[in-house]
């Protein structure tokens, strides 16, 4: 295909009758499709209903150590849980604290309590005049609201095709004592599917930040969420590579699996150093006397262990490569050689990142939801809401049957040719 | 039995020998007895097993509304939970948010948020110089240790056979702005197993506070939890009483069925005005993508409706009455008349609170802990662990067997006999 910007005023217009009418078609289809979340698929939780067979009435809910996992108390998560999720988090079972269902609240938590408290015995955040956070852009909306919520300054970084631009980041931490902490999915980002390079996480073991409380927040949501099984992306593990570089405290990392047995029902984990999780510990013991350990037991039982939980990946690898599949071809088979749009072909983790031409996102999505497909918030990648160049959309292909993110992939693809032929018009004109 | 007082210094140092004797004895046993905690005991955990077998793989977790429990989503939880515990807490199902595992964490959140973000638009409390909450006496260690921890000062209210005292509760929330609110257990209270009388509670909905964010932190924790059918006590409910008085936002209410089916794996929740939940929400949105809704559709599934509910606390009931009424009975029959000490009989609730001769109660916990029986901290009934008469002891029956219990509570009267004669004498010295 010729690309659009080659093309003469009369050619584009041509084209955008032609467009006009296949998209007027698409709404009579009265098409109800949405790919906004990272949402895990019908068919996905399937694959974990043995969840609800692993303990029953006639089960002994005791650990190995006799803890009554029906009872108070165990404040950092039963051993067995520990161990299953060091073992994903590729880290020691002493280096963690199980918590309730959700790692996004760990992560507001975490915030939430520097803000009355500080880190490890530096002055409260909210003492402070001013506290600020990197965040490479594009990224994950639900970070950037904690931040926002908190009062928290957001300062964007870009992301490069081996992680943040770390000659920024670098620059930054060293140079102001009131940036605090940096957002990363270090592992198929979200939303780009790029993964750290070696490079990358060994320059983040060795900043040096000029505030000693600031922290790296490592959410390693996709750690085990691969797509195929002889291309993986692997990371030098961040709270190791931080130890040998003389920094053991300067990471938080955090995950849970909430796409690995139930969204909503999975259990979270923080891992950090020693000085970190006594810091914590202080803290949580206040807030609760314990988190679900009948749940911690239950997917204990059910993966028994980190060969288990692999396995069970690859059946949800077998249900997200398709659609990780369908949607790039779509994207090269409508969109290849137009130049009106690149993206991302991620080896793992939820999403498939789209850059359109500047200026263009908002309308595209816009055009798209008329047309009964619901996208992602054009600008939701960026802090504030705001793309500054209002060209970034997020694609989750994890939530639609594959029949119907092909079509919704086709109408997506429609939408970009037809906005980008009106700024192109636009420009000329 | 003549009251100690009255008896000579000669007979006391006798009666002293004996009673040292059977103190021996004790030691011998090598007993490991704990009352510390209000824990349900093994056997009351037993009667919730078939919570296990409610959902299994062949069920289907779909909710009334079409809602799948396992996948994200439903930031106040599902609808068939709201409206159980909703008939547990007395009040309308939209007025109130399920939570996680853990009531304590909601009330920890609850802090936390008006510290960093104020109430209902409210100046953040840690932007003021001095927050402070009036704390009824004796009372819960968790909710004393949730505002020390936030820096909030806190001062004692003495509680009564009908409440806290309310002329000073009036007086001090009235004069004074900084008091943002008061830890209350309306229900067989925490320690004492007291519940407010019709006119405390009418008192409280009509509390004329200088401070606007002043909230009445309402814990209702046993509010299903009767030990008796028919004699059962009965509040009047406090949110729709605010609401009659013009006071609707003045009070959060806070329940789960942590003594109802398991602790660590129940579920919490929140009633409040419309004003508040929309100010909860506000926050919660941020924090997480919703709370576990297979374990509040498995709460569903197992207790039906509030008299499935009700019929389960029975057997609870079953269990715990026999404790409470040994716990009694042994007080009765070894201290009743000696004037050494002073007891509560609940008709509800897990705990009984005893006062002794001030000046005596970490003394009688520590010898008992010398003869192997753990009690709850002396003084830990008090806001910073200070007990300013040195008298109170909370009983949790709850966790023993029965003939453990028993022999528990001859080892206390004993101690308290002990140290008794050991502070008489030490006065007529």
């Amino acid at each position: 295909m010729k690309p659009y910007v080659e093309m003469t005023k009369e050619e584009l217009q041509e084209l955008r009758k032609e467009l006009s009418a296949q998209y007027k078609e698409f709404q009579g289809r009265d098409l109800k499709l949405d790919m906004s979340r990272g949402k895990p698929s019908a068919e996905q939780l399937d694959i974990s209903m043995g969840m609800m067979d692993v303990l029953s009435s006639s089960d002994d809910l005791t650990c190995d150590d006799g803890t009554d996992c029906r009872n108070y108390g165990v404040l950092d998560g039963i051993k067995e849980a520990k161990e299953l999720l060091a073992d994903m988090m590729e880290v020691a079972p002493d280096h963690i604290i199980i918590y309730g269902n959700s790692s996004l609240n760990v992560m507001y938590d975490t915030v939430s309590r520097s803000m009355t408290h500080g880190v490890m015995g530096s002055t409260p955040w909210c003492k402070l005049d001013k506290v600020k956070f990197l965040c490479p852009v594009p990224g994950y909306d639900r970070h950037f609201s904690i931040t926002e919520y908190f009062g928290i300054e957001m300062i964007n970084v870009p992301m490069t095709p081996t992680g943040p631009d770390m000659d920024l980041v670098e620059q930054l931490v060293a140079a102001d004592d009131s940036i605090k902490g940096i957002w990363c999915v270090p592992k198929y980002s979200n939303p780009q599917g790029i993964s750290y390079s070696d490079e990358t996480v060994r320059r983040f073991a060795r900043l040096k930040p000029a505030a000693s409380d600031f922290r790296i927040y490592w959410d390693n949501a996709y750690t085990i969420h691969h797509l195929y099984d002889n291309e993986q992306d692997h990371l030098i593990e961040i709270l190791a590579e931080c130890k040998r570089a003389g920094n053991p405290d300067m990471v938080y990392k955090f995950a849970s699996t909430s796409k690995v047995s139930f969204p909503g029902s999975g259990i979270a984990a923080i891992a950090a150093s020693e000085n970190n999780l006594t810091d914590i510990m202080k803290q949580l013991k206040i807030q609760t006397i314990g988190h679900d350990k009948v749940n911690q037991l239950r997917h204990v039982r059910f993966f028994g262990d980190i060969h288990g939980m692999v396995e069970h990946m690859r059946k949800h690898a077998d249900i997200m490569r398709p659609k990780f599949e369908a949607v790039i071809e779509t994207l090269e088979k409508e969109l290849g050689g137009l130049q009106i749009g690149e993206w991302t072909c991620p080896k793992g983790g939820y999403f498939i990142s789209f850059d359109s031409l500047d200026g263009c996102a908002k309308t595209i999505v816009a055009k798209c939801k008329k047309a009964g497909l619901v996208m992602t918030g054009a600008g939701a990648t960026y802090p504030y809401g705001k793309d500054p160049y209002d060209n970034n959309i997020r694609i989750a292909p994890s939530y639609p049957t594959l029949p119907d993110l092909k079509q919704a992939m086709e109408l997506f693809a429609l939408c970009v040719k037809i906005v980008s032929i009106d700024h192109i018009l636009s420009e000329i004109a």
